[in-house]
């Protein structure tokens, strides 16, 4: 049973954190439970034909739904596609299913279908089958898009958030916050301006790039919702480590540094669209880094952390001044609908 | 161009029926064309290490969300396995999706996710993946589920909407129209009542036996939205034939017949959502038939049609009194969110 407190569904139970977790833990498993679910990775994995294939599904809510550096459509292609290629897969096919509140411009339909076909096409993901729903006006906000998407897994991939072991080095592809700032700086009522755009863009290219490179990458994940924290912290969960981040390390632009310290916001909790983050060993992680600055997603990346032995599920961070403070994972939600 | 009429959805967008086709045809196929997706059959299907898979999504936003014969979550397991089933795969994987109201009750959440693993289960198949997105009080309608699926097909099965040819027999595995009538009786604002419950059940089980009595099976759907004349002028278009129906075999019980008269509705549009029409040579349609009786799904087959040279792309029905009349497609919707 989910706590008393939590008898009704809240904005914190989609956020990707804590409450998220909880829900997912005593209400969705216990139902669902299966030996693929239960990993709990970004896809889900499975066999057919001596072929391992990846399937993930998202719906993407965000608001506004055209924002500096996307929309809602080249979100929901390019969330999906990274999902699949955070399980090492190569993203193949999407489903789309539009939920549209009766009244939305069909101007405003065939923008975001545009920018679809163009995400897609750019991710080199064809999407074949799909699905259109309206409800009448107020009993949706605008318009919500679900993409689902399968991806086929080549021979000798194996990369899972349980697989990070002690030592191994924690690398990030670019500077984090970007989409989350863009989104904030343009939602209604917030008066501050910047030049970040949203970050959204598919990443199967590179970690195609990253695959050649090593074939050990133990851990890839794409920091969304919840941010860079509340990723790493599953990660260290799951397997059953500490991670060790060193502040001065981990890219952030100044605009997204200054816009955080405006709004109170910790830049490690704020949603990416087109970062990720992987988990590899000591060994391999300078060929990793410099096959992904070859790539435009890939060329601010750098070492931010390492994986170390205590505390064991907890991710802390090193300043710059030689402390240390606990990352934990959020409770509520920072920033509804983002995406 | 969406004609300049249309220059906002409305409720006929999400029909299935003719706007819905236009929207499909104007807006969804130009952009995102390509050779799988083209095909418009209720599954996509796409090759891997030399077999084949079927990959579908639908978003279910039925209101309400609890109903006589099931809820939201069983449709929406069911209504993603008989779309893979459709495509004469057997139903495997499935995502779930839930986009959430803030507010919403977890223990309708509970009961909800219960009666999804339970027909999963019935189903034979397994929730693998999934996403859970909460949004602000009045931006969504209590829950909407958006579920896909992926299927296997066997070696030698070959089923699509396009392969109906003359002479071929239409059979329907059971009484139309129960799904929609149960919905509308239940709905607020509707006075009338009666025990019809919705037929909402998966099908793979009744595909598996009429696969085994005949290979030669030429098209399977299921006739959800806009019911069985939308779905057999869907098929007559794209085989480019006639279909000619005959009244007094399609079965109707009499309470939904009698709603229908009360309603001023023509039940060949209601929505159904545990049938299926299938499109089968003469030689086979006996042997269909009968393996179709054995089970529960499928005890009330019977044969309703049969494929004809002309009209072409059209569907007329034969009354008990000797006339004939044509069977169009639906231009708006005639039961908002029934699915």
């Amino acid at each position: 049973m989910v706590k008393a407190k939590d008898d009704f569904i809240n904005l914190g139970h989609g956020s990707g954190g804590k409450l998220s977790a909880e829900l997912l833990g005593e209400v969705f498993l216990p139902a669902f439970k299966n030996t693929i679910l239960n990993h709990l990775d970004d896809s889900a994995v499975f066999e057919h034909h001596d072929g391992k294939l990846a399937f993930t599904t998202d719906t993407y809510v965000i608001d506004p739904i055209f924002f500096k550096g996307g929309d809602i459509g080249r979100l929901a292609v390019c969330g999906t596609v990274n999902d699949l290629a955070m399980s090492g897969a190569t993203p193949k096919y999407l489903s789309v299913a539009f939920l549209i509140e009766s009244g939305f411009p069909i101007k405003d339909l065939e923008r975001i279908v545009a920018s679809m076909a163009e995400a897609a096409h750019e991710a080199g993901v064809k999407i074949v089958t799909g699905d259109t729903k309206v409800v009448e006006a107020g009993s949706a906000d605008k318009i919500f898009i679900n993409t689902a998407g399968v991806g086929f897994i080549d021979e000798g991939i194996n990369i899972s958030s349980s697989q990070a072991k002690v030592k191994d080095l924690v690398i990030v592809s670019g500077s984090i916050g970007d989409h989350g700032i863009s989104i904030m700086s343009e939602r209604e009522g917030l008066h501050f301006e910047t030049d970040i755009a949203s970050d959204c863009a598919p990443l199967g290219g590179l970690v195609k790039k990253m695959l050649a490179a090593s074939k050990n990458i133990k851990v890839l994940r794409d920091p969304t919702r919840g941010g860079v924290a509340t990723v790493l912290s599953e990660i260290a969960a799951k397997s059953n480590v500490g991670i060790c981040l060193e502040e001065a390390n981990i890219p952030i632009k100044d605009q997204v540094k200054g816009a955080c310290e405006l709004l109170g916001l910790d830049p490690l909790y704020v949603a990416n669209e087109g970062k990720l983050l992987a988990i590899v060993p000591k060994s391999d992680a300078k060929a990793v880094l410099e096959a992904m600055r070859t790539t435009i997603e890939g060329r601010d990346a750098a070492i931010i952390g390492e994986v170390v032995e205590t505390p064991k599920k907890k991710v802390f961070m090193r300043t710059p001044f030689g402390t240390a403070r606990l990352i934990d994972l959020l409770v509520g939600e920072q920033l509804p609908r983002i995406c």
